[in-house]
């Protein structure tokens, strides 16, 4: 008989996470109650932010020790009790680390299926969504403005790069490593990228943008953060959209010290945002998406690992900054 | 024969200013040459910035050991060389920190004669026009929301929040001792105050605040920067107008602990501004003020001390708070 395999979330970390934090299990697969489906997952993806839900509540409440590892799955219906959906039909669902899942069918939608399913998840998902409001609708980028972008390899980074030089910004990349510069500058149309693991960030940001940074769209908070501060230009806005430095450890550390020391000088913005205030826009933002990616100005990245198995390891490596693009396990 | 009497700052401090940083020296009165007036100072305006111009370049470069200290000075002319100007006319002039001195007449604007002629370093200069311009066009305060501002009872924060009433904010004023907690609860018609020095500031703010913190006006940086921010609401916005807590020092401390993970988390936004880009509207900001002057619902603070001696003991009372309301040297 099948089962249903289970990642739990045995201890929260006190500092880094590591593979120890968690514990593989099983279960029955469930049954679904009146007014849930039984879906079977397809794909999980990583997010780093999941690390930040172990410091403290945020967004979500904190999470807790022996509760299934959550995540965002795509996931194909294949027990329907007695909904509006078809056995078969594909589903973005918070099911959490396992190969299936009894999930209320009240807000889910049957998604188009397109060649590449794993799209619903990266360029057409969060990551996607993510950026195009995060850069549009927040940093609100003009032709010829310098945009710096940190994570620029990752799921949200490689997009809001490609979209800023769509909008005709001067876009340089900040990366880890420098394989993943060569493909901002040769596969996705940045002007220019700084390796952080080799590279002096605030010397070479002030080379590469000698009239300051007009917009800086901010992955990582910390000591890259710093960097893009002290180079900001007069006027200049930051998008302040995660701070994957600061999740992987008990709490975030100390903040800018440039804050509010530059932000006055320079009279510099600041400004956070969630994607979940932008997603009744999401259709036309999907269309943008669409638009972009068929025509080539658009490249999706993405950074597939497989099996169950690899769930805890794929989720440490994001936090050690070695996915390049969307991050996803295919179960 | 009189003599211009000057002040020099003698020494860049390390840690915090004192005495002894300053030396008293005089010259002959200058001769203003082609293009010169020779003016008499009046009143010195005492700004706890002139410390950070002590750190390191701001908008100006940073100080030099043997110079006249700066200061922005109300004076009159006494011998006008060929100008359109008058003597006996009003004008206010960066002269630094002496009795006399001989400037271009080149941005000089005679002043109207006021009655009280010190409102012209304050309600209708640099503070009150920092603090209507702070508020209103980077803060952007709605009638209903919850308004604090920090080092409430000094020149900017007592204008801001007195302009926040009258746009029908809730207004919290964040203070050091009872006696200005005081001040501005009975006479400047604050909802509620908190003295910083007696009371845990993140535990009264989320008293006083219980939907949270709206709109946040901040003088002061530091540990009630980081308070504010811990208590903010969703969509909340900080204007970033001084950091005093960070001035009297070699270099500013560590900056607030939850940037950016509370910008991402509750969408807040942080700005920061400097009012030279609002000089060409003061006419309307000077109307403005006027008018709530007259009207009573404007109350002007000042804390004038006399002695040109007394100049540098001022500056560095400042910088412990010990001021309320606009502080000049009344010489």
């Amino acid at each position: 008989m099948e089962l249903n395999k289970q990642v739990i979330l045995k201890t929260l970390p006190h500092e880094k996470l590591s593979e120890s934090d968690f514990h593989f299990t099983h279960t029955e697969i469930p049954q679904p109650q009146r007014g849930e489906v039984l879906v079977r997952i397809i794909y999980l993806a990583i997010d780093a932010a999941s690390r930040a839900w172990m410091q403290g509540d945020t967004y979500r409440p904190v999470l807790q020790e022996g509760n299934v590892m959550p995540g965002l799955a795509l996931a194909e219906i294949v027990d329907n009790n007695e909904g509006n959906l078809n056995n078969g039909d594909l589903v973005l669902a918070e099911t959490g680390w396992q190969t299936f899942a009894a999930i209320s069918d009240e807000n889910l939608i049957a998604l188009p299926t397109i060649p590449q399913v794993s799209y619903l998840l990266s360029v057409f998902g969060v990551p996607g969504l993510t950026a195009y409001f995060g850069l549009l609708r927040i940093g609100m980028p003009k032709a010829g403005e310098t945009l710096v972008v940190s994570a620029a390899a990752g799921a949200v980074g490689s997009i809001v790069g490609q979209i800023g030089k769509i909008m005709g910004c001067h876009v340089v990349g900040i990366a880890g490593g420098q394989a993943k510069c060569t493909l901002l500058t040769s596969k996705l149309g940045f002007d220019m990228a700084i390796d952080y693991t080799e590279e002096n960030i605030s010397q070479k940001l002030s080379q590469l943008c000698p009239k300051g940074i007009d917009l800086y769209f901010d992955n990582v908070g910390g000591e890259i953060l710093d960097a893009a501060i002290a180079n900001m230009a007069q006027y200049g806005r930051i998008v302040c959209c995660g701070a994957v430095s600061q999740y992987d450890r008990k709490k975030p550390g100390s903040g800018p010290v440039d804050v509010p020391g530059q932000l006055i000088l320079k009279s510099l913005s600041m400004r956070g945002f969630l994607l979940f205030d932008y997603l009744h826009e999401q259709a036309l933002a999907i269309k943008d998406l669409e638009t972009w990616l068929r025509s080539g100005r658009l490249t999706v990245v993405e950074d597939i690992i497989h099996g169950f198995e690899n769930l805890p390891q794929a989720l440490i490596g994001v936090l050690h900054g070695e996915n390049t693009g969307k991050r996803l396990v295919k179960l």
